[in-house]
């Protein structure tokens, strides 16, 4: 199930991705089906529902199957808008750093490689959708860098989450780009202001529901920059895994359904090449996670 | 003014601290005066009406002060529970380190005098009232710290805010404790899970508007632990003082209404003493702003 906040005509709903370049418009498939709408139009309230809303997607999904006039709620995909799945998170977004050891190196020394796991936050005025441009904020920064990560969306409220008990606590799973100035980000010293520029967080396009992921840490994460592969690797070199990061974080902190957790980035930033390979305006960056999508924005032309 | 938030009977509303000791039911009164309710029943929702809801208290004012039967909509003070001011912020609360010369010296060196404005953040599950325990979180920290701090609540949206416009995008102030586990921050690295146990941010008792606070840079602060002072400045020792922190910030992230700044703490920490004086179950801690309030709470006996 890869699920999308998606707009058309002025109106925001949730839909499904359907025989890949098609997608089901729920609360018009119940209409029709049931008479009667089910589905919230939000995915934070979607993802509070947690498998009930999932259980209704599976036997809706049945009905759809066997239905022959569609076209009143399934859109080809290139029709519509989509938005960031989770367009404004509740709180912050969760950024691990320096998850990726060939990362930790490429920034520093093999000091720099995080012996406990390392969490900073970008604010929820970051978001901006797959295909929405990334301002490039050329009064305040000269060091735009991008950050290709799976991220990880939380299904249901937990503290003191055990790691064995961790994965029951993920909703899905989407892609986000931690774009980072990397001034602002040396400059403060603590990350927040380097991570936080308005449109630093592209996110999507799909939430990938956790039943299609049955290993997150077998996938395939691949970042380009105007077609050049910057960063190629496998979320199996993560230093700390899903269930360790969940669990570190629970301990003190309650997590709620739709926070967010972006898992860090591999070696490959701009920053890590000598010359840097830093972001400009007109780039196009396309971010790849096996089994979720590709993830494609480009940087704002100077204004 | 002096705003609250507050629970009476089952029920939130939004008052106004009436002759030191009261409380105005805002609604009830406009209900009474006006026979219809004006004010939201959220702190959020009216610090979004900005100078309209303020104008609003003022006219209202006018007439409670000729009104002799007003018994239905003033309360003692001390028969309602008080809720932190903003009980749920709709972003991690934004917060200054080491803003005070004298508090950098005592958690490091000259070198940790910053010369950056330093931001991290503390998770909305960190909010607590006034009077509301502080949970110990013996199972993750043993360092359990207390910081006195002048906040500043955002009144309006804004982005690139000049230091000489940022006064205006404030709506007031409060209280916040923010309340640190030291061996978390350090671990960590980057401040935000050492900064986020929940109850983690006790926060009030009042929402002070900016008209009552005209000089934010000459308010004695002080901290007493068990009655004994800790912490004792003056706001005008800051580092960066408000209008620098605001343009700062917002120079590439938009502020919006109801964001909070912790503008940070002064020297007199518990990690600060030596031996260090850190928190312990049964701690009282007793937090004062000239002009504002005094900000208590306890922590949470060992369970």
């Amino acid at each position: 199930m890869k699920f999308v906040t998606a707009e058309l005509h002025g109106r925001t709903f949730i839909g499904l991705i359907y025989d890949d370049n098609y997608v089901i418009d729920i609360q018009k498939a119940e209409k029709k089906l049931y008479e009667e709408e089910f589905t919230p139009s939000s995915m934070l309230q979607c993802i509070e529902l947690g498998d009930k809303f999932v259980h209704q997607i599976d036997t809706l999904m049945e009905l759809v199957e066997k239905e022959k006039e569609r076209e009143s709620y399934v859109y080809p995909l290139a029709d519509i808008k989509l938005l960031a799945p989770i367009p404004r998170p509740t709180k912050n977004i969760f950024c691990v750093g320096k998850n990726y050891r060939d990362h930790a190196l490429e920034m520093g020394t093999v000091e720099d490689i995080p012996k406990h796991v390392m969490i900073f936050s970008k604010t929820p005025t970051t978001v901006i959708a797959h295909e929405e441009q990334i301002d490039p904020h050329l009064h305040v920064t000269n060091e735009l860098d991008y950050e290709g990560e799976l991220a990880v969306i939380i299904g249901k409220k937990g503290k003191r989450i055990s790691i064995e008990d961790a994965m029951d606590y993920v909703f899905g799973y989407t892609i986000i780009n931690d774009v980072t100035a990397r001034d602002l980000q040396n400059r403060h010293k603590q990350y927040l202001l380097g991570k936080s520029l308005d449109t630093s967080c592209p996110m999507g396009p799909f939430l990938v529901h956790k039943s299609a992921i049955p290993h997150p840490h077998q996938l395939n994460i691949e970042t380009k920059v105007n077609g050049e592969i910057r960063q190629k690797a496998n979320t199996e070199q993560m230093i700390f895994p899903i269930p360790e990061i969940i669990s570190v974080i629970s301990q003190g902190t309650t997590l709620e359904p739709g926070d967010i957790i972006a898992t860090g980035t591999p070696a490959g930033v701009g920053k890590g090449f000598n010359p840097p390979k830093l972001l400009q305006s007109g780039d196009i960056i396309e971010i790849t996670v096996e089994g979720i999508g590709t993830l494609r924005n480009t940087v704002k032309a100077k204004s």
